[in-house]
């Protein structure tokens, strides 16, 4: 199968070139390099050491033994996005190429625009490239469980058939996203959605849990192949963040009580799935939402199997729960479904803790890249539009007390 | 109350901003004449002569007595936002500097990109600088009920209490928009919600129906006062587009089987309503949501009152049925609630045919504008991308033959 990523240098998007390859497929990319730009603008850099993508390309031609065909440049021009369907002509588009951090999109006016127009403005671009260009092409876009928001009933994989006032009807189920990022997801759901109504377009829009981690299944051993691994947090993921706080003995920061639920992925799962999704894809026409979460946990029992993980290795890690910089429930009710990839043939890995041990593994080795950018650990960005690093909660020790502490380690 | 107009130089902000004022309002508008150039780049104008910014000014100090302080430019630009905000300090903001056109958002991936990243970042500005600047500040944004498309079951105002699976929420009621634009709508009532949750700040979101007529309570009588009234398909409304066929001559043209329902409101009514809105501002904290409309109809039912009252007049008015450019439901369920504007005191005026009548009266003296754009009349943007005249249905004469009978008139 012939598989475009857009926004294959990030995150997600070159573990997946990797995966997919190793599973046969023919894998093309298109970048602009937006998201080692952000980064750097919030002062920090992958933990992981990344290589350039000239070097990122040849070793996976080394690795593999074909080419990653691949164009760099911003897929808010149309024009871009109409020359790689063209030349590449693929059987399916995983669109990875948006703004994926909440926090970032809260910074201030310029970033909300920002996040909104580039996550709708690429949106657009792949779908009309795919009306114009190769209409039976599979568009697997990423969006995120946090669309749903923390509604009080149980969340369905994107319709819900309803009886209201004695009538029944299939609806979109309601979006109640928390950030301008979230919201921008939302937006760019419902324009696929829309796409597929009238363009007969076939999509898969997948609501993604939170992913973690740094192993799966097909990774090359290259060190130039290396994925990043964020731990600011505008772009790192909370139990990756955790993860790099253990390794330098930084406290893991739980926001508030810790008590949001959320669901996760390890990345090896998040691979298989976006995987499956694609290998198997939707009719023309049809819109089909996948939750993508391998199970729900707390932010709190998160914290405590990071600690416990870090203690089989040796590592003193302690909690500190620190104010919340997010306007979010602490204790809320939660239970989406997640049938649909279960229907697909996904099998959860089912091994958090092996997981963390193994990321923690990975990372310890990075921990001077870590310590280096310790100032990033603490968010600063909040909800009610204020910048003002956030305080430990409780018996709580002072950050310049911490930093002490952990520079003496 | 200090209240000022985003858009002031539309269709409904030069109006409001009359009416608003003949109730004792003190108003200010900000404009960057988007929707002058709109209608010229469709190849049409104003059915209606109207003037320039500085006539209609002018005009409005020597009709009213008093000011309307005023500035130009482009509502993207946060910079000159914050500044009005700033200089002027309103009580409330009635938001219309959107771009309000299905037929114009799906002419190409253009089109779709600049009206949802303009409705976007219009929105942005005017909440972020409420926020920064007057965070009591009550935002009345104009939405459309064609956010909520054409559900199987009845349409609540924004919000229903449902149970689902045992327990019990309230939630957003689902939007079914049905072009790019009105999910641009979707898009910014989505934003406005959120804002009002972590900013506490207060906003109406207007869901209103489809807006029809020439005149309303309040409007001076001198002609630099004059209201713009379109007659092209992508900014001309259904009854104007209508009324304006009518007068001319020209058969009045139902898309489809013209079995679409939708709710409808004399100009008078949304002045009106928007008032009431105005002057009872919801909570801070608040997002309310406003069904704002006088009743449903078909457009079927719709050429048919204008025929009844253009024969009442001495005209002629024949009704032929086009294919439908848009890519809708044209029969279906329909039945939304409109009862938080009569609870807020809303007396519906009441009177289709005397309003249509009217309308036609004020247009006849514009016959030779409108008959010099007449080839406009005619819809051609489809909405599966194609790009050409839609046709006559059933009996159907040539559009030809229609131009050369119409000529002759």
């Amino acid at each position: 199968m012939r598989i475009l990523i857009a926004g294959a240098d990030g995150y997600l998007g070159w573990s997946l070139a990797q995966h997919l390859a190793s599973c046969g497929h023919e894998v093309a990319g298109a970048d602009g390099f937006f998201r080692r730009q952000w980064v750097e603008e919030t002062g920090s850099s992958s933990a992981t050491p990344i290589h350039s993508i000239e070097d990122r390309l040849n070793a996976f031609r080394n690795s593999t033994g074909r080419d990653l065909p691949f164009w760099p440049g911003d897929l808010r021009e149309y024009a871009l996005v109409d020359r790689i369907f063209r030349e590449f002509h693929p059987d399916a588009v995983v669109h990875l190429a948006e703004c994926p951090s909440a926090p970032y999109s809260m910074i201030d006016v310029d970033h909300a625009v920002f996040v909104q127009t580039n996550n709708l403005t690429t949106t657009f671009n792949l779908l009309f490239a795919a009306r114009e260009v190769c209409p039976d092409v599979h568009l697997l876009k990423l969006g995120t469980m946090g669309e749903y928001g923390t509604p009080n009933v149980a969340i369905p994989e994107g319709f819900f058939e309803i009886d209201y006032r004695g009538r029944r009807d299939r609806l979109p189920f309601p979006r109640q996203a928390g950030s301008w990022y979230h919201w921008s997801k939302v937006h760019g759901s419902n324009n696929v959605m829309f796409a597929c109504k009238i363009w007969n377009l076939r999509a898969t829009d997948v609501m993604q849990g939170v992913v973690f981690g740094t192993r799966f299944e097909g990774q090359g051993q290259d060190p130039r192949l290396s994925g990043r691994l964020d731990f600011d947090p505008c772009f790192g993921t909370v139990v990756n963040r955790f993860c790099c706080q253990a390794v330098i003995g930084h406290p893991l920061t739980p926001y508030g009580t810790g008590g949001q639920r959320r669901g996760f992925l390890p990345l090896r799962d998040s691979m298989q799935c976006l995987r499956l999704a694609l290998e198997n894809p939707p009719e023309a026409g049809e819109y089909r939402v996948l939750n993508q979460f391998e199970d729900v946990y707390g932010i709190a029992e998160l914290a405590l199997r990071v600690q416990q993980a870090g203690q089989t290795l040796g590592l003193d890690v302690q909690i500190q729960n620190v104010e919340n910089p997010r306007i979010e429930s602490e204790e809320h009710y939660y239970r989406p479904d997640h049938q649909n990839l279960f229907d697909l043939g996904y099998r959860p890995s089912r091994d958090l803790d092996g997981e963390i041990r193994a990321m923690l593994e990975d990372l310890v080795g990075c921990r001077e890249r870590i310590q280096a950018r310790r100032e990033v650990l603490l968010p600063e960005v909040r909800w009610d539009g204020a910048r003002r690093k956030v305080g430990f909660l409780g018996p709580a020790r002072p950050v310049a007390e911490i930093y002490k502490t952990n520079a003496a380690d």
